[in-house]
């Protein structure tokens, strides 16, 4: 029985990230505004609180409080101090090894990010800055492979999820790494540990060399969804789009297991970008899939998608119950396809360049009452347009339902009130109802009471006839 | 769904195998009597046909009776042509990679061991000759590496055992896994598979360069016990009494999960071997484990050590309940005091030469009416040789019960006659008898008969008197 | 016999230089005047023409006019085509592989010299930001090994030397790589190249792995002394300070053979920082060899260092003759007293951060009249700043002897006028005559005539009365 | 200066040779008759007596008779006590690293070939053993790479030979090198250590992973031609035929630089096989070469070639001289002519097995008056049967001039008595007489007196007018 729950230690650094420049040292010790010494913390313990089950971050910052991380400055090479770190990180007192090479990649990134955004992108515009930005962190990070034929996959669903959900997410897992694809998650547990954990023994058996785990985190959510240890890649991403857009640029397929609704968040982000017409003919296979008992997650995803985006967005997805074997096999052939348009078009397979993200998709939507009120719910505009601003709409309802600064909004200034079609509102209320019935929030739904009000219904239908 | 049961396939050779010469290509391929023929398409057949459910050599022979190795004469390298392979060996048709190295080790050992068994072993006593050849076999397969401090923990226990007992042991293999301790089994499912499962998972998150999953195996046993894919050095010794002095040479500690008689036996044998005067300063970790509401096994197996060997034998071992991190910890301190013994004593880490095993440990035994009879399984002798005899006692009531040849000669011949004290066969009768009920022998525990009866007590007593 | 000349060529990228974003292909094709086209061809031409005989800049870029060298712009990958390429780089058509790997350090270099210099340098003063661009181009470039211990040895001396002295280093480089000593020099032919064949002779017989052949050189420079293709760690500085700043934080210790005029500004240079307070305690081994008969170069240069610097700089070095054993035993010596500094110190392996080098010695030096009239050549100053002017005046002297722009500038306004001692300028003098004597000078030594004069003594001489 | 000529020091194993049983231990100790102390010795020493200008082999065991190496028998590991052993093999009182490795290669070999010899080989003529016997004596020393296309060129030529004649082979070396060819040689210096300096320079600048330089030496040879430590590879043959044949099986081209009657010997052997009906298809390289100014060497064996075994051979080789260029150009081709029979026939990389290689060419050749006269060195037999007589006649007549037995046995029984054709016995008489003109036999060519006379040429010529 493990009886402690902090531990002091010294960590030596890895060999590669052993030549710190005493500037850079100073930086990260750096506590006032500008320096990184808050946000290095927060990343570190993020990194150390893994396989815990506090899910808030909040929860997380109060409990390890007294937790501190300092950098001895000695020239021979930055070795971290950690005072009261989780038990949980060590084995017989010693860090484990994968947690070890987090605190160190924090440490890369953070320096990195600090330094040279933006950096080498003088003469693109906004959007191109940051795709460039991505690719830069992601080069840095050393998580590009040129000349690696397509064969990462992307697993997005739930971190809190049921135990049968969570083994079925471990034997699609087993039967990706049986086919040596790559996994790549936003780590923290249940669908984004499981299938890692599937792969690893497929993996083994299959004795493949440098298999690939790699979490894309950034620091607004790293502390609620600590990585787990089996991931090999760890990159820190500066905010939740740019981490969106590592996803999409970096994997070569998805596959969404059921989630709440932040994963019904990301499965909009996707879809959007599908649907650009720039991007019709970019093969992007994407897999919704969970275990028999769990249908009712994607039934009401899809039938959200078809009422509101319209019949053309399901063609872009496939929904399989129940049979992870096809789910790989499905994989691989649409990864078959992702290699040979590839090929013909001459795109490196490392990194998607030729996928159209409009700037929209890469900047960060805060969920304020304003925000929200200038969203258009209608119909008569470009699909990929109405899944962003559904992407957004169901962001800011679920902030408004539980994340504290949205909640502290209604509080404060009444329900958000949206603009849009009828219809499109209804599906939108139903989407959420089911989820809560589900259990997929967090969420008391016997108490559930929406926290927008539609406002201008008739206007917009006047409006319509004016027009 | 997967609905073919047979496969055809090419498989090339691993680098390191292909340098073959004709003559021994000859050899494998050769159907006469001598030829190796034989053999080698009895292993390769096992070795494909992992994870299936069938635990009977001549069921799975039955099944695949259709089954073809034929190798290619090229001279170029071999190839392997497999026809009407079980299915289950590969994915989308390929084979998987462990299971082709496997095929490669089969070919490796069976050569190795027709040559050159005995060689090099000139002037050896018999006993000398056997440790030796283990030694060749050992090396010849790479699987000794020195100057590695001890580390290598043997799992032994039942094939087919309870769900919440195979679980059990992944969680064992996790912990031991954190420690970095690589794990050698006997290859098969069961307390064979779980340990290496669970550590395969605690390797990858501390980054465990090239981990080790050993599995020993001998030509009778491995059609019904198929070695998993995730054993990374597979190494096949001629019989069952060199797979135990490689285990026992080669490990560094053994933990015991519940299993049926056949674990009873290797706990008798390895009780014996510590028992002998030359080892009783020689430190070896030995762990009965299992989870909670399977304590019944181990208190089963340890009445009966204490009734007959003495509670001498006892002090030899460990018993933990439910406790993974706890087996963990105390192998981790026993496998310190070996690291310490050995630098004392100048034993190299790699082969434990200075165990001793008595020559009668290493030779095999046949069950026949003739042998049982001669056993001696009384108390008034060394307690290492009352072990063997119980040992061998247990070898034959348990071929009498389940093994074809002893079922049919109990049948033509009547019951085996034992000769021992009464208390003894007492114990032996009850040990039997546990065994049955909590369901670990493959027999209608309703109609269990025994196959042996007790002769002499009447003499035995007397001649003691007598004396 | 090769009778071609000119070959065209595509060459594929190295898999690390494999991940250019298309932002950066831009860059590098950008022939406009920021653009960095002619400086990566020029330094590509450079790297192609190794083992030619022109030693003159100007005599490459003409010779090779002709050629090109394009960048494919396709997305899978950087493609070179070179056209017009000098066919010495090429073995039966295939571009030798050294030479490939040096095409894309030149690529690696120029990008992140164009964006990243001064880049996470805030904050500190101009001195530290010049150490601090050092230290992130040699980071990024992999140079630093942290952990190694002290063993890379820097080798100066002149790139047109005679047979026997060619012989010498090889032989110094041999005993050096029998110790396993690295080998760091300017790139190109003669002292630049024998040190790394010797060593190359000695890591093979040693089985050294990665043994490091690390070439240092700057864009002014690479044209007439091209890498030899054995260098397997090549830089690019951005001038002749950093390279030089490069050579003395990066490398333990320094073996300087017979060279010209060039090698004796290195002296000074290095003197000069050695001579610095703060650095009186710090090691750093600096020994003066050649091959008997080439006593006279270190004789010139030892009795002009005396004479001017002082007793106390002679000190800092040894002078050693004929014997290379010798050479490397009192290399490994002080390479241990480097070693235990570091540690006593705390100072890393890879940087020598706490050696102090003024920001005077960082400043690049123009050679114009009134920058040489300014200089004073007197004693009464700290030893050290006199190094530097010294080796100033050295640098303006040989540019107006034989630099273009230095004898125009000569014809223009007649000789340059120094102020300063009487005894030094008379050292000075005696140095160079010496120098022309020996043949050390690309010069007419018949009609050699100073391109200085000295003007104001008497006032000094004066002035100091007052004093 | 190196003043001391003996070294003591410890040698700690390799890691792969680390793992001898404590019988292996015993053999190497064993100073009795049948024990391998002796061999082990003088193996050895041979190896420790690398550089050394001493190249007879009494006179090496003289000199250093005081050498001991002693095996210390801890199980932790085999370690090496060196006793009086030559210094030349240390730097600084560390061994080389490469001879350190050429000691265990000696202890692997003499335990192999003493146990193994003839092992697995039950079934094949004696001819077939043979092959077999070097065959399994090569990939016990990882000799054999599979899938390594053709690229091993075998160097021959003499050992002492002049300046000149040296520096060439090391340029030819160097174009095998940039060509990326592996070299393998006799062992020893001169033509045997050249080949390998020049390509390990190429080999740098082709950043040729794992270069080969492969050493095959025998025990009767190797103290009079100690292995340079460059050699990477080195493995010892039982004796000279095996040796001769390890080189054409393993080789895939032959290059012979200029050397003494030896080398002619090697010549004869080469002719011998390649003139083999059974050979006339296989395609092998066969180039002499030299300097210009050795062309009389090349001249005087073409010339004798022709006028005994016939102009057919000498369409199995070709003579270049003076170019190395050429001299690589021509082996590049050749071996993709070997590439493209062996893809052909599906004959293996890495073991030439269809080589036929008549028993006689297998079998030792003790030279004395017996075995002289029975040699029949007419023409009327086929070529390849004349060039083995006449091969085994030159070794006879060499050992007749310098070996200290063959000139015993002349002194006691006079010359040996040849039995051949008039023109034949002629023109080995003037091959012999041009060698001691050319100085390339360590002799006095003053007092040249043959050690031979012809007895029976009129009956010869009888015999044939009755024909």
């Amino acid at each position: 029985m493990i009886t402690e729950y902090f531990i002091n230690a010294s960590v030596t650094p890895l060999e590669s990230m052993d030549t710190l420049s005493p500037h850079e040292v100073e930086k990260l010790q750096d506590m006032s505004q500008g320096g990184l010494y808050r946000l290095f913390r927060q990343c570190c313990l993020a990194v150390l609180n893994t396989g815990s089950e506090l899910d808030s971050t909040r929860t997380v910052l109060h409990r390890f409080r007294e937790f501190d991380i300092r950098i001895k400055t000695k020239h021979r090479g930055v070795q971290l101090e950690l005072i009261n770190a989780p038990a949980s990180a060590f084995v017989d007192g010693q860090l484990i090894q994968g947690i070890r090479e987090h605190l160190f990649t924090v440490l890369r990134d953070l320096l990195y990010v600090g330094d040279e955004l933006d950096q080498g992108s003088a003469g693109l515009n906004a959007s191109g800055r940051i795709t460039n930005t991505v690719f830069h962190i992601l080069r840095h990070a050393a998580a590009m492979k040129p000349h690696v034929e397509p064969s990462l996959v992307v697993c997005w669903g739930g971190h809190s999820i049921q135990r049968d959900e969570y083994d079925y997410t471990k034997t699609v897992g087993y039967e990706l790494g049986l086919r040596s694809f790559d996994i790549c998650t936003g780590c923290g547990p249940g669908a984004m540990k499981g299938p890692m954990k599937g792969a690893t023994i497929a993996h083994a058996k299959q004795r493949k060399h440098n298999p690939r785990y790699i979490g894309l985190t950034e620091p607004g959510i790293i502390a609620a969804e600590s990585p787990n240890p089996i991931v090999n890649e760890l990159v820190i991403l500066p905010d939740i789009e740019k981490r969106l857009e590592a996803f999409v640029r970096l994997g070569h397929g998805i596959i969404v297991f059921p989630g709440g609704a932040g994963t019904a968040e990301e499965i909009l982000y996707m879809l959007g970008i599908l649907l650009h017409p720039q991007n019709q003919n970019v093969p992007f296979p994407l897999i919704f899939t969970g275990p028999k008992g769990s249908e009712a997650y994607f039934e009401t995803v899809d039938r959200f998608i078809k009422a509101t985006i319209g019949a053309r967005a399901a063609q872009r997805y496939e929904i399989i119950v129940g049979d992870p074997h096809d789910v790989a096999v499905k994989m691989k052939a649409g990864l078959e396809s992702v290699l040979a348009y590839r090929n013909q078009t001459d795109e490196s397979y490392h990194y998607n360049w030729q996928l159209h993200i409009p700037h929209e998709f890469q900047q960060p939507f805060e969920p304020t009452h304003k925000e929200m009120a200038q969203l258009n719910l209608r119909k008569g505009q470009p699909d990929y347009i109405l899944a962003a601003q559904l992407r957004k709409a169901l962001s800011g309802i679920v902030a408004g339902n539980v994340k504290e600064p949205g909640v502290l909004a209604i509080e404060q200034y009444g329900p958000f009130e949206l603009t849009g079609d009828k219809d499109i509102m209804h599906s939108l209320d139903e989407l959420l109802s089911s989820f809560v019935e589900q259990k997929r929030m967090k969420i008391n739904h016997e108490e559930y009471e929406p926290c927008y009000r539609i406002v201008n219904d008739e206007i917009v239908e006047k409006s319509k006839d004016v027009i």
